[in-house]
């Protein structure tokens, strides 16, 4: 998509990348640092390797997109406590008086194998594997979950609104429902990678470089005493991007009034590009409002479409013919929500060179650093993914890669464009059993022989 | 409750609260700024109020708590543009040439209204309103809505789930699934003033004084070569605090580990104050454990409870006599698992002393400057509330007071620990028909004469 088309309703600012404060190195549990200081104590500081997966897909989904990457990079090259985070710990009176120094010193150190974000993933793939010294694999757990199941959640939402409306222009719009301020920013970005055109979030154009798009809100047309003089004063405002909400009061009269209007502004050279529906029956209005612009010689302004929307809203729509060519998708996508959690879990898969394996009741784990390898159709189409060890020679493309080590990212930050091309390219791998928005089939992932040998070796050790 | 109990299984941290850095003024939709240009250019400065709503409960709620004010009037205490984002709106190619120069002076010097924290609400009620010059009242209303949204939107949720189990520890455990970083944070305070005990997150602990609470993780267990000496090593490490996770393998068998540990570390006083339960079926394993910690003279030590648990599901294992004294509740709170979202607004009221309203299909608003009226029985529960203007003079406590004025906060911020009180004596304000869990009544709402004859004048005048 290109960043700059001023006939279109939305223009998207220039991309000025820029990082935000890092979260405090507190923004944990409590238990992370109560385990530290007892892997300090009793000298548990061996090499260990957990993973992140996601135990079981929610209802009516069929695969995920793996997001959220890039931020537990940048947390894990970072980490480390700050001078007032440290004096706090020292006088909460929790715990040992020399834990403080060693948080002091505390950094990741560590190594990190993951799926490139944007990549399709299903139930048991580890999404990323963490190889450090236990304190430093478990400390992290906390924020790497939270930072990693966000994104994965809302980018596994995005791509189904990308299926759903294809060639439609898709925009997040779901900042003020959006769980804070961190969920608002981080929503656009998954939603962006997973095929989305932009979002309205303008800190999201600014730190990460998507494209950002805005209309106008209902109070700005109630704030004037007519709904003519709105449309007028923000069209001579801002006359490369005019699109006007015309549903506050009565949404045919005020695509009567854009025909009128367009007519006045035509002589100073504005063009109305488009307008905008919130409200009421989507479809039926869009198919008046079009007849009304077409009737009044506005065949080239667009109709964009908001409020409430969903995958299956999108998909009705469109199967409705609606004559809609954008829309604005906002607190079903911020808040996935038909699904506001996935079930994931960050693992511990081995320990001082010996793989480890939790039993816990429907929650038992594959122990070992573990591959996903996938084959694909000669339509290039997912055929499975095998779940095996690291090492195991059988055939498929191994889709875990190492992107860090030693605590330091291996090579430069892929750019956020070159990740939204991998996602593209990844959705079209989906065979055509996942894609239904309800009910869909996943694909299958077989768990390899070796990797139930040594679950089975594992039991019979541990306990 | 006290925040030092060290015969219990967690103990609370002293608070040392702090503020964090604030989210940047461009955090908000693309859109404040386009209006807010056209409002400057076209002399729209007069005095406007807006006020934020929730349109209709989710199903099965029966009432709202509102939160979220602090952290709304310290962004707009603060509330300015840094020269770095001075510098992108100059350089975006959006905006004309002197719009930044006005944003750089941009500051919030109106006036706010609102519920106290706390107070127990129904749809259609304010919960705050702004007064300011038009482009601030506008403005900020991105920001506003994202942080009123959430904290109300937990609030609410963990209300639900101290109703439903009244005496027991409830702790909040859901950083990790939070939807980002200040999700997270946000939702251990507004699930601490709604009632429940306190939060594993660490930073919110220190910014907010909250209680801390933590366990142990089963990476933990695993990461030893067997679980009793796990249990033994964390035992050692933190001896005034020492609760064990017994489900990593096989629950009960970990339960009689737990009672032989416990006769070794008598003689070194150290006791065990509790174990923790989180997968399987909860009730079962929990009075199976009971049993074998009694009858091996661990009457003293107490069970803890988490995974996936809910409200419904809170009131299933105390229904069922569950011997379990707490609760670690997680992704259900912090995301508001069954509705992640409420149908709420910020709408135009009145622009330059003239009452607006907006008639979109399903969103008519009230016009006008609000205030609830709310009517008690003998019993001291709610018996209807009273929408209507403000200065209306109904029977009924006026529910909306002022907070702030010129831009400045009216008095100190409340303590934290005085907003839980209020929510506490707000909880027992609620009627018997209110408070199922399931498809629960709610306490009606009455529209006062005074606010629908103003409404039809409007209607009259508007369009």
């Amino acid at each position: 998509m290109s960043r700059s088309h001023h006939t279109d309703p939305f223009t998207p600012l220039a991309p000025t990348p820029r990082q935000s404060a890092p979260a405090p190195a507190l923004l944990t549990d409590l238990y992370q640092l109560t385990m530290l200081q007892s892997y300090y104590e009793h000298g548990m500081e061996q090499p260990a390797a957990f993973e992140f997966f996601v135990r079981k897909l929610p209802p009516n989904r069929g695969f995920l997109m793996a997001a959220g990457l890039e931020q537990v990079l940048e947390y894990l090259e970072n980490l480390a406590f700050t001078p007032g985070e440290l004096e706090w710990v020292r006088g909460c009176g929790m715990f040992a008086s020399d834990f403080a120094d060693r948080l002091e010193r505390f950094r990741f150190t560590g190594s990190v194998h993951a799926l490139p974000e944007g990549t399709v993933c299903f139930p048991d793939e580890p999404l990323l594997r963490i190889t450090a010294p236990l304190p430093e694999a478990q400390f992290v757990e906390t924020r790497l979950l939270n930072l990693l199941h966000f994104q994965t959640l809302v980018a596994s939402k995005a791509a189904r609104m990308v299926l759903a409306a294809p060639g439609r222009l898709l925009v997040d719009f779901g900042l003020r429902r959006a769980h804070g301020a961190e969920a608002g920013l981080l929503a656009a970005r998954a939603g962006y990678l997973a095929g989305l055109h932009g979002s309205a979030t303008v800190e999201a154009g600014r730190q990460f470089g998507i494209p950002v798009f805005g209309t106008m809100a209902h109070s700005y047309v109630q704030a004037h005493d007519d709904e003519e003089t709105a449309f007028e004063h923000f069209a001579r405002s801002h006359p490369g991007r005019v699109v006007l909400l015309i549903d506050t009061y009565d949404t045919e009269a005020a695509a009567r009034k854009v025909v009128r209007l367009a007519q006045r502004l035509s002589a100073d050279g504005i063009a109305i590009a488009g307008v905008r529906l919130d409200s009421g029956d989507l479809a039926a209005h869009a198919t008046r409002v079009r007849r009304i612009l077409n009737d009044g010689g506005l065949s080239g302004t667009t109709i964009f479409a908001s409020g409430g929307l969903d995958e299956w809203s999108l998909e009705k729509l469109l199967a409705s013919g609606a004559p809609i060519s954008g829309f604005g998708i906002g607190t079903q996508l911020d808040t996935s929500g038909d699904a506001p959690s996935l079930d994931c879990a960050y693992k511990l898969q081995e320990y001082a060179g010996a793989p480890r394996r939790k039993r816990s009741e429907g929650k038992v784990t594959w122990p070992g650093r573990k591959q996903v390898l996938r084959e694909y159709g000669a339509d290039g189409r997912i055929l499975r993914d095998t779940l095996t060890l690291e090492d195991d020679p059988l055939p498929g493309t191994p889709l875990l890669g190492r992107v860090m080590d030693a605590g330091k990212r291996i090579g430069p930050a892929p750019e956020l464009e070159a990740i939204r091309e991998h996602a593209a390219r990844e959705l079209a791998t989906l065979p055509a059993a996942v894609r239904p928005l309800t009910l869909p089939g996943t694909v299958p992932v077989q768990v390899a022989p070796a990797l139930t040998r040594l679950a089975a070796e594992v039991d019979h050790h541990t306990g």
